[in-house]
């Protein structure tokens, strides 16, 4: 089975294998999977190697000229109209996404932005589409921070976000240092340099699943991404007393547990009131001791806030901050409150979005202007080039679950998209 | 250093070793001791058995004649006036506690009910005290319920309570069964039965810290234990969406931890309204799948729920359940939900109160009736004997926890009034 575009005003016809496709989805679907149907692929895993390392061998069957960069990045290159891929003369127009997950997560998120891109070159070549600018397939690492203490590494580093030095001296909570644990990649040969040149890359895009219900809600395959939410994320430690559940009156605890779920309902409300898209989560909470009969004496809970604008993440964030001084005090809770990460939201560009919207149309089908409540690889791109991604929808608006899902169609439809925009994109 | 009474109207002078006392304390605080100064000693654990191997000997070097039952209860009898320990034609009188512990604990919960038992009757041959009944100490497997699904699994078995062939059948989470693991005591020779004959015991007395504040309120060495609160035990699963945290409108989520956490606080006011000394507590919680940018879609709690009356814990009990059911629809949260136990209130019985009262008297030491608002081994033996409890002031009522502690003069008060009030129940 193929998709393609039935009107391409070029006169030449795109046509995505879908078979192909879904194949190497589900072949990377098996690598990290769990007895829930979940994926856990860590960054710098035997899991995240396994899948790397399918997909540099997918490169090279396509073509692609395949290096490494310094912190693992994998990149394959299709050559320009010079001939040319890593010595073109020509800025390269660069595609892709992450293979690492979420603990339990599925199986689009990131990889459909990896092979779709491998997949759309493979489409080009099929339909005789050349570029003058090289095609550059991007794997990025550690975009989900499900490992070490941030996430979007790969793309901070290419971006010049943050260097390569600090990166490589990251630690997970089992005191592996990254510079180490890049073994577990088992690259052969000197590494590219991660952080671009200026003026070496000319525009990014990447396709990702939406993971969250907008599309479905529009019944639209595509979006055009326009803005990336901005993230603050804090830890806090909730101390109480640990004392014996029978024995302490109510009026005498210090329960570290109420506290922290007296904050957690505080989140949600403060999210819904502030509003315009801003989104607070605890998605991890441990509570100690942990025995039935034990008053909790701590509890240690992540915040995830997001909006799309500086502003509302402010305000948003300014709210969980001081409800956490009031809680503490009514409760006779300690607090320890750290910043984790203040990621600012990041708008995209328009000739990248534009050029989406192009190869949407080029393609034959509908798309949306949308901002991401996400934050993907894209946001550091964006920082030094004109960056946009394309979206394709998410059943349920379900993601970073076992049941993540999209219709087969709107993945090969979302390749589709994306090929006509690297083509657009590599020639403009 | 000896505490002794002044003022026995027998005129014998019964003396506390405290200096044993507190070294027996020491040497079974280190066994199982984790990195945060707790004591954690699950039931058949090889830290159980170490512990229970120390009493055994120190049993033996108090010169009692010691036994195990079917069940792994560890038991020492010393003689009555016909010169008959397990032979004796009277009735015994029983005391003692337990040595297993909850996830780090504290190093009195348990042992001093032990080895205070031990040191009171060395304290009674030192004073040439003698009983007409044989005075037995016991050590109960299993009271707190940290490994496998029940806790006073030691009474229970003697109290018939339960029978001995369900405690041997009974399973932990990594599927052990008790009777395999009772290998882990190294037992030689065969063992007593566990259930108690009618008209075997005499009467049950067990020395414990209160483990709340009241007797540190008011500032009185000994509590005479009335009665022991029900207990209702359930365990809870909410299930939602594990959706992105950020791609995830507020409207659209289905978060199983905030559900839990509106269910938290409810228990809190619930227990609060219902008063009476009804307590209710969530201490375990878990939270899937964990990831910090993922809203939680299941959350694991087990609640604690404790009144001194049938009527009181019923009330608490209803509101729990039936709150539940409000929280789930209001928020699209489906819910499991398992009764694990219900323990009914139990009464102590008069004759061992006053024996109690008698005995701190002529220790001379003031002390007030009061219930016990954590179960103890007493609940079960009050169901077949009179029986009491001895408590000794907490530390700012800490107990089930690391920091759980007494004043030395008060836990050396507490095996006088038991020496005495063993005296005056063997002979009355």
């Amino acid at each position: 089975m193929t998709i393609s575009n039935s009107g391409s005003k070029s006169g030449t016809t795109v046509r995505i294998d879908e078979h192909k496709l879904l194949a190497d989805l589900e072949t990377l679907g098996k690598i990290g999977l769990g007895a829930d149907g979940g994926i856990t692929r860590k960054a710098l895993s035997r899991e995240d190697a396994a899948a790397r390392a399918y997909v540099a061998d997918r490169m090279r069957a396509a073509g692609l000229d395949v290096r490494h960069d310094e912190v693992g990045n994998l990149r394959g290159r299709r050559k320009g109209a010079d001939g040319a891929t890593w010595e073109s003369r020509e800025p390269v127009v660069m595609s892709g996404s992450h293979l690492d997950s979420v603990p339990s997560g599925g199986k689009l998120d990131g990889p459909l932005g990896v092979v779709g891109a491998v997949c759309a070159l493979e489409a080009l070549d099929a339909a005789g589409v050349t570029t003058r600018r090289p095609l550059e397939v991007i794997v990025f690492v550690g975009e989900e921070g499900s490992r070490f203490r941030r996430g979007t590494i790969g793309s901070a580093a290419v971006s010049g976000h943050v260097s390569v030095e600090s990166v490589l001296a990251l630690v997970d909570p089992d005191g592996v240092v990254y510079r180490d644990a890049l073994a577990t990649y088992g690259d052969a040969g000197a590494p590219i340099a991660a952080q671009a040149q200026a003026g070496a890359i000319h525009a990014f895009v990447e396709l990702h699943v939406e993971q969250g219900g907008v599309l479905e809600a529009a019944e639209l395959p595509i979006g055009a991404v326009t803005a990336i939410a901005g993230l603050v994320q804090r830890t806090v430690t909730f101390l109480g007393d640990a004392n014996h559940a029978g024995a302490t009156p109510m009026n005498l605890r210090r329960d570290a547990l109420l506290a922290a779920a007296e904050w957690a309902l505080g989140i949600e409300h403060a999210a819904r009131e502030v509003g315009g898209g801003a989104v607070g989560t605890i998605g991890k909470l441990t509570v100690e001791p942990g025995g039935k009969n034990i008053i909790p004496g701590r509890v240690d809970a992540i915040c995830d806030l997001r909006a799309p604008s500086r502003e509302l993440l402010s305000a948003l964030d300014d709210y969980v901050v001081s409800s956490l001084h009031g809680i503490g005090q009514k409760r006779g809770i300690e607090l320890e409150q750290q910043l984790l990460q203040r990621v600012e939201p990041g708008p995209m560009h328009e000739p990248a979005i534009s050029a989406v919207e192009r190869g949407a149309a080029a393609a034959g089908l509908r798309s949306m202007r949308m901002p991401s409540g996400a934050i993907h690889d894209a946001l550091h791109m964006a920082e030094i080039v004109p960056s946009s991604m394309i979206f394709v929808p998410s059943i349920g608006g379900k993601s970073h679950c076992p049941t993540e899902a999209t219709d087969p169609k709107h993945l090969a439809q979302g390749v589709l998209a994306l090929a006509h925009t690297l083509a657009i994109l590599g020639n403009d």
